[in-house]
């Protein structure tokens, strides 16, 4: 997918493809993260985490979504066009986000729409966010906002 | 909804309703999301969003979801019993987060499903992010595995 300078509706075809950088995922950060956003005990407290479905400490799932964003921003897919979200659909937490996880993001193109005869059109992508050992924790498709026209 | 002590799915109805308390989103909250998940101009640049489609400085939508999240915690809807979500569908951004905005959410029970003779079971939930002039921001539902006794 390009990466420079903005970027319109016809740059993308169905079955384009790109990865990511990396991010690790510190005990801290997901504390922290947890402590503001969803300050559950199976993200806050040790014992309580053992004894719960996850058996140990999990991170929360929207702390993997935030990330997700932030890898896909940094790594500027639709160039200097910013990423304007309308729909998320087929959300799904597969497994939990973990303390050391290292994760990138993937994404593919499945779809490519104009709006009518108006200057706006429609980017959806399919995303999968993965641990180094490739197993997705958080699935998902988006459906952005573009300009058709440069 | 009920609030106090371990909830199970039978403790839940499609139609029970509930609205959860408030937040108030200042501009220093949603500049530090975006700064650490959704570094766009859109969300960090005064100019550049004043130039874009919204027209001026918005916040990320994934911030919008995450105090979302942090809402329904601080709310308790299944009493003791962790909130843990498997899937969401319908996920829109309706308005952008704007600083100042003081959001709170309203969700509706719309299914219970037993898992087959298991001891697991779904509990689904509409969920609507509101602002005080009551216009939603981000709608979705939810899926959340639930256990089906106490």
């Amino acid at each position: 997918m390009p990466k420079d300078g903005p970027k319109c509706l016809k740059d993308f075809a169905v079955g384009d493809w790109m990865r990511t950088g990396e991010i690790e995922v510190t005990r801290e950060s997901l504390h922290a993260f947890a402590k503001e956003f969803d300050p559950q005990a199976i993200h806050l407290d040790e014992a309580a985490a053992k004894a719960s479905f996850f058996g140990e400490l999990v991170g929360s799932g929207w702390h993997a979504a935030a990330l997700t964003m932030k890898l896909m921003v940094e790594s500027r897919p639709l160039g200097s066009t910013p990423i304007i979200g309308l729909e998320v659909h087929q959300f799904r937490f597969e497994a939990p986000l973990k303390p050391g996880d290292r994760l990138h993001v993937e994404a593919m193109v499945i779809g490519t729409r104009q709006s009518g005869g108006s200057k706006r059109g429609y980017l959806t992508l399919a995303l999968w966010t993965r641990r180094s050992d490739g197993a997705a924790i958080l699935t998902q498709q988006w459906t952005l906002l573009m300009p058709t026209r440069g």
